[in-house]
């Protein structure tokens, strides 16, 4: 078994906040993210993928399809975007790191079977400081 | 002459747009950075002051107090903002990278001087591939 | 299960050695970090948790109550201060980067608790060549 | 259990290639990174390994002989070298960032099991987006 | 006068040799960087312009624009190649990293005047411990 | 003229303080960093040097040599060291990376000359938000 690492990098907007709740609620639970002007980052995403090297090709899968995959699937849906209003993924959910981890999981994880690997971990940077990390379901 | 570097980081949502175009101008001439709905950054605020050592204290300044001038009159202004929208000192600004840098460097000026040093440079990183400079009028 | 990470950097002076030992016997074994006039680090602690998504907040645990805790607990006690002689939970301990992690871990492993999650991760990167993880007795 | 990191960094030249197949054939299949030129990267290989903390030590293993074990038996064989032609552990083996891992872990397993501990992962980034971990055969 | 750097990145084979000497020679005077099989690196490009803020469009050029001519004119050029075999700009030239950093400045002065900017800085990192500035012939 | 930045790195443990003040008023002008016992950091030193490049080598100067001058002359010097007590040319001067810089630079100034080049910059960067650049003394 053999894990490859994929970073993508995206720039958007976001907001954390309870649509149920007022400003003010908002703003004790949430603090300074649940600014309603919205605030944002520059996001790093990880993905990691897991199998068998090909014995025909020499590796797991290309690195080339595989970032094809990502860009297509997040990083075009993501990259310079409103994460609480545009991204189709993410519909009515909470944009916090955590359900933006779990969420790119739930897009990629049939798309990386197509290409003869399986998704072992999402992982997003928010800032040098925050990141979070994602592993599936069962673990 | 001696300089000084002090790193300080914020996030922000913003836009690239002029308002007396269309949203279809905007994005023919500014791309999807004129995102009506916002994207954001984490941007890096790198600030230079230069001076001589001051003999009493071995150092050019206090950087706790550099620290505290920045924070204070930058940081606590655009962090976790919307840079178009609730600034003071961007009022009726584009909000391009080259423009935030002169903005700061105004505001910080006369304030670098009354801690015994002179701006030198600031320069704002946007993503980690651009970043911008800005060495005051005569340079 | 969702995993977080919080980054938090300090700095501290240490020496590696045996009280038991000359200091002959000491450089012997440990090498220049056995220096008796000290040396020093900027260490970056990782602190990795682990739970539940809340579905009340959204996210596992508030980011700041994790960021806050850790400072107190952690940073308050180590940052510019000498790890061999003037932190409580380094008493009479050996200053090794695995001695540091699993003793961060002792700190914040019941703390992390109240917080509505589980420890998984200590990671101690000690200088940007060497690193430590901790991840408890059981694994 | 306690797991230490080293990183170690070199420079080589390679080419993904089957001999088998034509230029048109590798350039199809394999893309810029065939080219027979060669090309080649700022390699970062990261070795982990685990074990219990020596009580007589205080540490897992001496790092500084971790550090000589991967610098004699790796970084020494493969540093400003070509990997397709002059690197001993890879003689007739596809250059892919999967097999360097597998075949580099091959190179330490046994010699680090000779410093007290056992190898837990090697980890080599060909790029800064690009990645691979490899734990052996069993996980 | 405002500044802006972009970063580009491109991998490459070379091997710093004179055709006049021997292999001995070379190896004598350039050390491991003469390996006649050739080695390589991961090499980040900066590129730092200057001029005035355009006061129609709020900025110095279009990013867009600056990124698509560093990537035509230098990076397609160079990204996976053998600087030493393959590269128009550097025939018969020594590959050291100054006489990179001074070739594609030659390549990109007259370019980024057509931009309305003027090319300040060609910044080269070969490794993270090596880089090498150029700023023209007047600098 | 080109220029060329080497990084070397090197820990050390160091104190701010004034031997003429008690420990109360070095407290309250040095804060934190004036600990009686020590506190440590992971010190990043660019030296930066200049000249034409040698049309017989085809570089500036031989980047080992540079290496080798930088660890001989400092890095053997301050590395696992305490820049107050053990370190010849820091005696009886205060530790402040200002002070550091310019004692590097009188160091290595003369030693650049006879490698054939001219000491351009002496940059040191003391913990990842905090940096100093020296000049010498015209600029």
């Amino acid at each position: 078994m053999i894990y490859i690492t994929r970073r993508e990098r995206f720039t958007a907007a976001h907001r954390l906040f309870k649509a149920e709740y007022t400003d003010e609620k908002n703003l004790e639970i949430f603090g300074k993210c649940s600014n309603p002007n919205w605030h944002g980052h520059n996001y790093e995403l990880f993905v990691t993928i897991k199998g068998e090297i090909n014995p025909e090709t020499g590796f797991l899968v290309n690195l080339v399809e595989l970032k094809n995959l990502v860009r297509k699937k997040i990083i075009d849906k993501v990259d310079h975007k409103n994460l609480n209003i545009e991204v189709d993924f993410l519909k009515n959910k909470f944009t916090s790191t955590e359900v933006l981890a779990i969420s790119i999981w739930e897009e990629l994880e049939k798309e990386i079977l197509l290409l003869g690997a399986r998704l072992h971990c999402v992982k997003i940077s928010e800032t040098e400081n925050n990141s979070v990390e994602y592993f599936g379901e069962n673990k």
